[in-house]
């Protein structure tokens, strides 16, 4: 019997159940597992306990594995129910979330979520992770659920496992998947952790951005100095961080750092064709942040700039007083965080290279830079004639009754590229983000129709899967 | 009887209650009185109340005044003992004190005076505010209470006046002035909150650089942006912010807002010339704070840099994610301190407008740019002709034992200029800092050399000026 066969009553489980499902997401989104800041190491460890008994309910064999990091989950449906014939897919998702200041900016505090209603009337789920990834993640628990739950088996074979690390760079994650690799043995790698092109629009993302992550610190005097002494005469790092990160832009957008674009190749016309016909335009993708013009390149679309070129931000910056009032410093340091999206052609180790060189040679004397590494991946390009790929498409066509598009994603996952790497797995990207999610900022969301239809769509592409040609 | 010949008693006397003028001046250093941050309000009327009933034991009529900010304090002599005759001084100073962050760099805990030997080998307090201007202004306090204690009386009348928010710009101490002037009349002020020229040279300062105090905020978007979905598109008011700080000095160090330099003139040759002799050199005086090569404008003498050309500095600059780790995020704002040092010649209010709009002409689309307004003082130049300095002089030469310089002063000193625009006064400023009292840094210091001998030349300068031709 095809795994389609049996999906009607496992949808409506999924709707017969869906308050229990979210009351399961809430449990999760209540824990602060901010991975980033050591603080809060004891709530990402109760995180992955908490996750791991709720997987363990669907009678997977589950653990807590602890890494030098903060802990992974690996989840093991009892597969191989037909001898090995069937397919057998590796989820992948994180407990982590990103901090959560600026925290007065938040409406509500980031761990006690609600169902609350968006402006245009759109039900929201609202907390820290809702959406990336706590949100997400849940939508596969939830269909595993159910399909245990109707037919006592999932239709493939399934492994899940679940880092708590991915906002901090995966460091500890990807040692645990070289170390790991035949018990993590799969056909494919599921991840779903990316968007939606619009709230009725489904889509797979096959292209990723790479991501370099760096810190520099610049050093001057050997202590905080008065500017009425020393003012005019001592080096002031702010001074010289900004001189050095304000000469990153041309006036046309472009970043001014020796080689950055070599081996960026321009899209193939057939695909910016596609893309011209989005017509993703500022009114749709800036207003509602409050912007109105593209701040990229100024020779590319707007759908280029934040999805197939390479660009650089300047996440944080810090020196001197920054308290109330004023205080007329020359301070001994300056820090900044900077970041780069890569794409196809670009090798992480050479763009970092380049940037350090790029800053060193601008020091002035007197002056020393300091740097730290904070993430590391290259650009990802799937395979578009992946039979997985072809099945979740039909899959989630199916579910939201509108063709499911190919995408480019600007964003970086860099397990894509450790999953290749280290397993051989290839990954279908999948998910149900919205722009306006706000993820990574105050007042993270996920629309209630997201969680719900993306539990519907993980059941499908399961029996999808199941009978795929192989 | 003039008074120089009661002064020998006089001095012997401060040299025998040192250890109780030291122990005066701890129970002061003690007190948290940081003006910048209004938690420490309490703590700036606690430095109010002690100073003004320790000043009331020397037989001053004393008053603690309320202002709409941290307190004054009004201490009058008995004067005019001679019917009106004695020269009568405003004798000024501030109990308030910068703040002590960053407070992991200091060796010990900044209100907890101690005596302790510096490198090499000189004795030195060691607190926040040891010198800036508790140290200070106690010299004066500790020179009156030794003559009165020894003659019953002052040489001159003595008005004392200190406030509590020199640090943050005395905004509510010069309205407190123009409401007091007849209370404050005064034939000169003197003012203890300048230096030395160095550990064995007293000097009096005789030309202040003036100081306007900006804080700009850059905002953006409505709210914090992930870098991986907007990262291209979105702007980035940090890249705004570094790209503006970073343009406002050119190649030779030269400041690049247009009319900054207006109405500035060139030193006089005969006191270029005298400069030059002083020999002030990079080994010296950039040495000791770690640097080796004078960061200002590449066409004047370092002296000129510190003390006679108008500078700039970023005193503080704050954005985006700053913690642990890293967080990938644009954020929607972005701010910056920065102060500049005037010269004769230049209007602070002048200044303040040519810098806004430097800024708001290079905002790019979809950024604001909001300002907020710290300090605003001219610079100061006294007459080297003042009978009052000329008195000064011969008595720190007595005291020190080496002929008192002239000096120029590259730090702001605002109530000069109000004293003269609201009571009409001249100023003599003698100070017994030193280039390395780290104030406004860490591990701020006087030495005790510096507190002994202060107190012995305001012994001889109050005698000095009694004797004085009127």
């Amino acid at each position: 019997m095809p795994s389609s066969a049996q999906l009607q009553p496992v949808l409506d489980r999924i709707d017969a159940d869906f308050d229990n499902s979210l009351e399961r997401l809430f449990a999760l989104l209540r824990i602060k597992s901010i991975s980033a800041d050591p603080a809060f190491a004891p709530d990402c460890k109760a995180a992955a306990d908490h996750l791991a008994k709720d997987i363990a309910t669907l009678g997977f064999a589950t653990d807590v594995r602890s890494t030098a990091g903060h802990p992974a989950i690996v989840a093991k449906s009892n597969g191989k129910a037909n001898g090995g014939e069937r397919p057998h897919v590796l989820f992948y998702g994180h407990y982590d979330v990103q901090p959560v200041d600026p925290l007065n900016l938040w409406h509500r505090p980031p761990f006690e979520p609600v169902v609350t209603d968006h402006a245009d009337g759109r039900k929201i789920i609202v907390a820290r992770g809702a959406e990336d990834d706590k949100g997400q993640l849940m939508t596969f628990v939830e269909a595993c659920r159910a399909w245990k739950s109707v037919s006592g088996s999932l239709p493939v074979d399934v492994t899940i496992v679940i880092e708590g690390e991915e906002e901090i760079g995966s460091k500890n994650f990807v040692p645990f998947l070289e170390a790991n690799k035949q018990e993590l043995a799969a056909d494919f790698a599921l991840v779903c952790d990316t968007g939606m092109w619009d709230p009725n629009t489904p889509a797979i993302t096959t292209s990723l951005r790479g991501l370099v992550y760096e810190e520099v610190k610049i050093k001057a005097a050997n202590r905080d100095l008065h500017s009425g002494v020393f003012g005019g005469a001592a080096r002031n790092p702010i001074r010289v961080l900004t001189y050095i990160l304000g000469s990153l832009f041309d006036e046309n957008g472009h970043i001014t750092i020796p080689g950055f674009y070599d081996g960026v190749k321009d899209l193939p016309p057939d695909i910016l064709a596609q893309w011209k016909q989005l017509n993703l335009t500022p009114e749709t993708f800036l207003k509602p942040i409050g912007l109105s013009i593209p701040a990229g390149e100024t020779d590319r679309l707007l759908i280029e700039q934040v999805s197939s070129r390479p660009t650089c931000d300047i996440n944080g910056i810090v020196g001197g007083y920054t308290g109330e009032g004023s205080k007329t410093v020359i301070p001994a340091e300056a820090s900044a965080k900077i970041s780069f999206r890569l794409v196809q052609g670009q090798e992480p180790d050479k763009i970092r290279k380049a940037f350090r060189d790029y800053v060193t040679e601008r020091l002035p004397a007197d002056c020393t830079g300091e740097f730290g590494e904070h993430s590391s991946a290259p650009a990802i390009a799937l395979d578009w004639n992946m039979k997985a790929l072809a099945a979740a498409k039909r899959a989630l066509t199916d579910e939201w009754g509108k063709e499911a598009l190919l995408i480019a994603s600007g964003a970086s996952i860099p397990i894509v590229a450790d999953f290749k790497r280290t397993l051989g797995l290839d990954t279908v990207l999948v998910g149900f983000g919205l722009d306006d999610d706000n993820i990574h900022s105050p007042n993270e969301k996920y629309d209630l129709k997201s969680f719900h239809k993306g539990i519907r769509s993980w059941a499908r592409i399961l029996a999808a899967l199941a009978d795929a040609p192989r």
